[in-house]
Order: C-alpha cells, then structure tokens, then sequence
C-alpha cells in the first residue's frame, strides 16, 4: 500500500469550500460523477467534486489544461460521456493520472490556470443537476455483515440464525439494474402481495413494512473476461471506487415471496444510490483490517486470502443514518440520526467479494454495481435498518417529536451519510444519498 | 384474439427453402434477430429469417422497399442498429406494420421485388454471423413450472415439496445479464465451492453436478415507467417476443450458495439464449390454454387474471433437448433425445410473469429478457433438467452408446429446440440454442 501524494494532508485548494473543517470534498477526495447545469440542456458530462463546486473534466480539456500527450489528457478524453462506464474501463492508471493533474490544477500552491478554471471549468452544486454515475449493466448485492444476517437470522430462525454456509461463503444474489435511481429521486411505496401469520390467504395492497437498508457499494472498473476468475491480487485493480446505497425493502412482501430463490419483488422497486463515487485513490489512507473474525471461524479459502487484503482490505469509513418525517420538516425541525456503524464490521471485504463473483467465471463489466449489504455492528445503534432496530416493530423508535416508527411511513426523508477520517489524514465525505417516500399508487390497489 | 393475414396457411414465399415441410422459418413465422455476413466486419444489424435466409431489413430500406410514409418504413428505420431495443421500443403495432411489409416482400404472390431482394437483402443463414439479438438490460428468471417446483422440493424437502407461496406468487429472481451468451458459443465449467453432506468443509474445484435447464424466454417491447405497473390487459402490448433459453446450473454450488438468497455463482457463468425472436403475432395461431390448476389450487388473484389469459395466456410449443456427447460425435452419431414437454404445462403464463414484475412499481425495459424457468410436465420424458431426469444422478441416463450421464460431462453439446404446431396452421420453429461443456479453467484449480 503506498499513500498517493494527492493524499498529503498538507494540500489545500484555491477552491476555498474545499478547505472547510469538515468538508465532504476537499482536495484529497475529488470523486468522480455525471452532472450538467440545472435547467439547460446540456449533455451530462463528467464532473470532479471540490467543495460546493463542480469541476467540469471535458471543459478543462477543451481549454487545453491537460499537458499535450500526457496520460491524463488521454484518460480526460473518456469525460465528454453522459456515464462514467468508459473512464472506468481505462483502469486504475488511466484514473490515477487524471486525478493527480485535477489535484494539481485544483491545488493552492499551483494555480496557474485557476482564472479560466473558475470562468470556464466550474459549476455551484447547487446549480447542478446530478445523474447516475454509471450506466449499471448489472447490480448485484451481497450479504456482507455479520452481524446483519445473525440478527436477521435469530429474528426468522431462533435456533439457528447463521446459516452453515455464511463464514464460508460471501453471500449474494443479483439485483435489479433499471430501478436504481440517483439520490434525490422519490421513492414510491410498493404494492404487492403481503401474507400475515394469521391471514388464510395473501393480500394485495401497499407494503406495510417498507424499510431501508444502510449500504456501501463498489464499482467495478475493469472487466474480466467470460470464463476468466480474478486473483485476489489483483482486486483492487477492477475496482474503481465506493459510493451509498440505500437497498429499500418491503419486509411484508419479502417474507413472503423470497423462499425458495431470494428476493425479489421486495426489493426491485428502487435502489438510491450517491451521485459522487470516491476512489480507491481517495480511500486509500483509511484502509485498515476488517474487525477480527471471532474465535474459532474458519479462514477464508485461498482463493478469498491475500496477505494484502488481510492487512488493508477494510476502510474505515463511518456510515450513518438520518431520518426526517414530512412532520419534522414541516415544523422545521432537523433530521435524527438513526445509526451510526463502521465499515470495517464487514464480514468481507470489497476485493473479496468482487473475488466471488468472478471466481465462477461470471464477467463483471465496467460500470457494474456490488452492494456490501446491510451494514450492522454488534452495537445497537450501529444496526443498519428498521427491521434490526425496531426487532420487527416489537421496539418502535421514539423520535424527538414524540412520533414512534416500526418501519417507514409515507413522507419519511430518510438520508444516508458516510465520512473516513483518522488522525494524519484529511476527512472526506461520501456526500448525501436520501430518498423519501411517495404514497403507493392508488390506482393499482 | 384475431389471427393476423401473415398467418394464413396458403402463404407462401419465393424464398423456396421457407416453403420445406417442417422448416423452422415459414413465411408465417419471420422471427427478428441481429446478424452480419460471417468473416466480415459489417456493422451487425437487422435480420429477419425466412427459410434457410436472412432478409435484410436495412438493406430493404434503402433499396425503397418499403412505401414512402408507411409505418412500416417507420420502424424498418430501427433496423440498421446491432440490437433489436430500438425496434422493441416502438411498439406492438410498429412491429406489426413491419411483419406485414416483410410478409408481402416474401410472398409468393407479391414478389415484385424479387430480384432486387434476392441479390441485395438475403443472405444464407450459413454465411451468416448471429449475435445476441438485444442489449439484455436485466435478466429475470421466473420458476413457472409447477412439475419443476414439486420434482425439486420433493427431493431437498420430502415431506413439504412445494412452499406455500407457490401456487399464489409467480417466483422469480434476478439473473445475470452479463453472460447470457447466444447459441453456439461454449461454456466452460464454473469453478466454485462446493461441500457435500459427509464433508467436514467445503472445497473448491470444478462443479460437478453440471446441469442444464429447458426454458421458454420472452423480450420485453415497450416498458413501464418506475413506479408504475402494468396491467393483465395490457400485458401483450409490452411483450415482443419468446426465445429459447439454457439456463446452465451447477447443482453442487447451488445446494451449498442458495440460503438465503437465491441462486448465484451456480447460474451466473452463462445462459444461453437461440438467436431468432418469434414475434407474438407469428405465435398468435398456437395461443391456448394454460393445462388446468389442479383442484382445490386457489385463483389467481385479480392483479394476474384476465378472460383473454385464461382463455389464451399459453402457447401451444413443444419444447425438445437433444444431448450429444463427445464420444457421440466423434463417432459421428446424432444427439440424443433427453426431454419433450408443454409450455402449456406452466403453471403461470408470460403474461402473468410480466405483470407480476411489474407490480411493485420495477420498470421493465425494452430488451429485458423474462425466463420461465425449467419446463417440465407431468410425465417423466417431459423433465426439462438432469437433475429431476435422474433424480440428482440416482437413475443415470442410459445413452445408445452404452454412455451413461448423472449430469453433464467435458465436451458434452446441449441443444434446446422448439416448435409450434396445430391442425389448420402452419408449423414454425425456433431454431436452434446450443452451447458445448469446455473443462474449468486449470489455472484455477
């Protein structure tokens, strides 16, 4: 592992919201995503986050600010596009060289191009609109916590809450690509066929225990082939960067449709996810080890191990979650937290989980999406949804204003944050991921 | 339902070999798929089979054969793209105006444009180059076979075979749109964990309880908005067509993944799918019942019930594999029979499946590919996999060559066929989906 020099905690940024305690974007950060100017009609292009501002890659290029034949002229090229699918299929050098000439550009101690930059090259965020960072070819979803699938487990199985295989094998399943919506976006409440332990038969109608579930997700950067596994080695070279993810559900409907192949239904009404992707470049001076597997877990198979991945495979990385009900924002009253967890209470990390997926031959493509899963700790307030911190319902939240809630009510904002911090090293943000909840369509019921 | 004139019986075409008893393209069937003259760099495009051709739709538009203004020329103007999403956006009736045309172009009747065709639109199916007929942005795989559901419970589940939301919810998951390949190209043998009932620990090393599933799969047209549903009575509006598909399972991974989540790295490594979509209207001639709910099985709820799907919601298809071993065609004999069943034998019809889906608010899109799950009826010769054929490999297959098979070996060639037929119509096919066993990647091992 070695620390980039776009990591130094010296830089600062002649774009001065960079430079605030407590930014989401300082000049270590610069995650990538697809942004144009609110109200026009541009095409969505590549943009770079620094502070409140937007760096606009392909107008630094059409301005020549990249060096003549320089790698990061080259990797600038693929940031006309509306996606970042063809910048993530350059690979991690093309990404490093374009984030070190925009960490130059953008730094305060070399800024000979900042009076053209600032005219030509930045946008407000609040002037911009935000798309998918990705055209997502495939969004699979894994089962990464612990301590997630044992509360689940114990809720559904007493006896038996960890299933023989979980410490074996990282568990996944394929989720829905075309329903992954861009933070912002509204999420409507699902209808679909809900069957209660006393009820003789099911019933269609609204889900009565829509939840959502805190998540980091990876997107993958290079390819492997059809056929061809990926050595744990070489992980973090077809990853390209992490962003949030809220896997919404409707624990109602799930209950009842996922046996015998999964969910289904439950959870392909929508998936938010952030507009910005941080980098592995970013991420790198918080990577850390997972939290110790317990006493007496088997190791991973060697195909899952590296010495590497051991040592560093986790990021230290906060999650959090916010709730704001239409009551609370109405009387202006701020959002509550509802978790707060770690990411390096994975059971698995990113690499080997990417590792899995390929290890069958499956090919992951540029663009595609792996969800960790619900991220929980073994504290209480580190559970990472309602199911887990509300045990079904059978413990409603209190919230502040004197409301209670099992699972999500209609109007409901709920926000997902994450920040990586440690002494030596600049705080970055992984910028909001919030969704808030339509009533189900009348018509349908 | 009204039976459409380019069904009519007395059709014939100009194109001889479409005119053969027992052909798979008759004029009365024109499926779309994406084809290029092998061995040439021509941009993939359009084609429409017809005997043992291909008609070339773009060619045909810039040869002016289609009327000035017409619809049909409308939607021949998607066919120069390397995929059919264009033209499954446009709609039911774009589709129907451009088989109309096509059908005209090729009667017997009407070939004033005989030559011209001939010598600048057609081109042999054997000099041709097939690709996958559409950019598959999601892939679901449905479990609509109710012989399937109770031969594979009853034997991981003896005494509780089928769950009791079989018969209430049309099951189904998300697939792996990545590597669904089309017929022909080989598949190699995944490498996964596997871990039988007397092993202490799981291992990894090629699957050995490789598989094959005989399936039905239909393309989504025009799609639904997120958050909106479909409803029965528009369901055909938004289906384009059905291909055939393989849904290659390695049954050891499966056993040992499958909990909680459903199927992954056992389904994921490839799915094949034939090259030729038949259209709805080709099918329309073969549309019937679906084989009667046994008694006492529940109505489908409301959301899933129409006259027209009770009426005609399945299609009459005879669906066939053909298993031909190395030895067998090193000796040069012919594939061997394994299955002949019904799609009438399922328990939900397409129409359902897709109306399911969408129920929850998920948007399909055009291209989305909708899999019925193994087709297996009630008699023993009508079991779409290995799995239930042999029972998990105790009744091994006898082959005439004195070759037994519990489940697929190195080198073995599966093919999936299909037809349509009816007393007072004229039989189509499907063509052919075909794919061949290559061994696990040793470097894996």
């Amino acid at each position: 592992m070695s620390i980039d020099p776009t990591n130094d905690p010296a830089l600062r940024s002649w774009v001065q919201t960079a430079n605030l305690r407590g930014a989401d974007f300082p000049i270590q950060n610069l995650p990538f995503g697809i942004f144009r100017r609110a109200g026009t009609r541009e095409a969505p292009r590549v943009g770079v986050a620094i502070g409140a501002a937007i760096l606009d890659v392909a107008a630094c290029l059409a301005a020549g600010l990249f060096d003549e034949e320089s790698d990061a002229r080259q990797a600038a090229s693929a940031c006309a596009m509306p996606t970042l699918n063809e910048l993530m299929s350059r690979g991690a050098p093309a990404r490093r060289a374009l984030r070190n000439a925009i960490s130059a550009l953008l730094a305060e101690t070399a800024a000979v191009h900042r009076k053209q930059i600032a005219e030509h090259a930045l946008v407000l965020q609040q002037d911009a609109e935000l798309f998918l960072p990705a055209q997502i070819g495939d969004y699979t979803d894994f089962y990464a916590s612990v301590h997630h699938a044992t509360n689940v487990g114990s809720m559904f199985r007493p006896d038996n809450p960890l299933l023989p295989n979980y410490k074996w094998v990282p568990i996944g399943y394929h989720g829905r690509a075309s329903s992954i919506v861009v933070s912002g976006t509204p999420v409507r409440r699902p209808m679909g066929q809900r069957k209660g332990p006393n009820d003789d038969v099911p019933s269609v109608g609204p889900s009565r225990l829509l939840d959502y579930e805190l998540e980091l997700a990876a997107f993958v950067g290079t390819g492997n082939a059809l056929g061809e596994s990926i050595p744990i080695e070489q992980a973090n070279d077809h990853l390209f960067g992490l962003c949030l993810l809220n896997d919404w559900s409707a624990r109602d409907i799930q209950a009842w449709e996922y046996q015998p192949l999964g969910p289904f239904l439950a959870k392909n009404f929508a998936s938010t996810i952030s507009p910005w992707v941080v980098t592995l470049e970013a991420l790198e001076p918080f990577r850390m080890p997972l939290a110790p597997r317990a006493d007496g877990d088997p190791e991973p198979l060697p195909y899952l191990t590296s010495d590497d991945d051991r040592a560093y495979g986790g990021f230290g990385i906060t999650v959090e979650t916010w709730l704001r009900t239409a009551r609370m924002r109405d009387a202006g009253e701020p959002a509550v937290r509802l978790t707060r967890g770690l990411a390096t209470d994975l059971y698995w990390s990113m690499a080997q989980l990417l590792v899995h997926h390929a290890s069958s031959g499956c090919n992951l493509r540029p663009g595609d999406l792996l969800g960790s899963g619900t991220i929980s700790g073994p504290a209480k307030e580190s559970r990472g949804c309602l199911l887990e911190l509300t045990w079904r319902g059978a413990e409603p939240l209190e919230l502040p204003n004197g409301e209670t809630r099992r699972f999500l009510e209609d109007g409901d904002q709920l926000e997902i944050t994450a920040f990586a911090e440690r002494e030596g090293a600049v705080r970055i943000g992984f910028g909001r991921c919030v969704g808030a909840i339509l009533p189900a369509n009348a018509s349908d019921v």
